[in-house]
């Protein structure tokens, strides 16, 4: 099977088998996350996922469309974090980040937030995507100031660069080697993170 | 004039007009941080610095040697600081980590966090650069605890992973539009961070 461009146009986006979605989604990221943009191809993700090229080209029109679903993916929406508590709805979000930090192939949220801006076409819908994340993080931090139980002049700012950069800090700084055995412990790592930051800012 | 394998080994590494020294190695920088490694060649930076590829060659015998010192120079060592106040030693570390996210061409040292342990070579450079800076930022903390102006029982870790991941997520969630404007306000940035973390943890 080859890839023909004809297939693409007016079918594109629609999936016939969810399997062969999911397959090549999996494969599109690995490719990105080992080796970015520069060699992301249709032809190697068809090679991982064990499809044919007129498979992808069948459900997105381009390789741009196809990295942007992989992206929106993986990513789980942090406007669905509403617990009642903000420390509560803060251990969600970080173990959310430190998920996708350490997941299968994390590297593609850590490299797609360093590349994106460089392909046109992937960048507006990264740059929405992460506007939509950030907020939803700071409906957060704000209900919690409203309900008290922070500090009526916290920096939202402040409070979520801590948050959500220590997460990417613990990420960045674990070595290939020890993923893993860190990676089972994130849940542990969440709630110390919030609770430290939280240290300066609860109210009372 | 043009590179050749034959001038680089016996006097590589030995600069001989530290001018062309600097251009070349801003150029690798702009080069490196806006292609990533999959591009990096002798001779896109040659073409980039204005010089001929043997210039290069003649000090750096391979692509890799001039990553690894093009990194090592942009460093500033946090060794260095020691000021005997931990709020000032950490402001310091702050306003460090921002201006390298921050100045010129300043993704080589966050795409260079994402890229070096698949550049073998240079993720081995990077990696005791990196070491040695951890070391130092976590000196500082020490000497903190040690001295009274932190609590004891501070974690050393959640500290610097909430204000140095604090300084990278505020280089990543700028926007290139607004990069010129926020790098003015790195020192007012460094001083808020600093405090907003270590409200959680000062002794008293």
């Amino acid at each position: 099977m080859t890839g023909n461009a004809l297939d693409a146009a007016p079918a594109a986006g629609r999936p016939r088998d969810p399997e062969v979605d999911r397959r090549v989604l999996r494969a599109a990221a690995e490719v990105f996350g080992e080796d970015g943009w520069g060699r992301f191809t249709v032809d190697a993700v068809a090679r991982r996922a064990g499809v044919g090229k007129a498979s992808i080209y069948l459900r997105w029109p381009n390789k741009k469309e196809l990295l942007a679903s992989c992206l929106e993916a993986r990513v789980t929406p942090v406007a669905d974090i509403d617990t009642g508590s903000v420390r509560e709805d803060l251990v969600r979000l970080a173990g959310q980040m430190l998920t996708s930090f350490f997941g299968d192939s994390g590297r593609v949220t850590t490299r797609l937030l360093m590349d994106a801006d460089r392909i046109p076409g992937v960048a507006e819908r990264v740059k929405e995507l992460r506007q939509s994340q950030v907020l939803a993080a700071r409906a957060i931090v704000r209900r919690g100031i409203a309900r008290g139980e922070l500090k009526s002049g916290t920096s939202v700012t402040l409070l979520l660069d801590a948050i959500v950069g220590g997460c990417l800090n613990h990420a960045l700084s674990t070595p290939d080697e020890l993923r893993g055995r860190v990676g089972e412990g994130l849940t542990d790592y969440a709630e110390q993170l919030v609770d430290f930051v939280l240290g300066a800012v609860t109210a009372g």
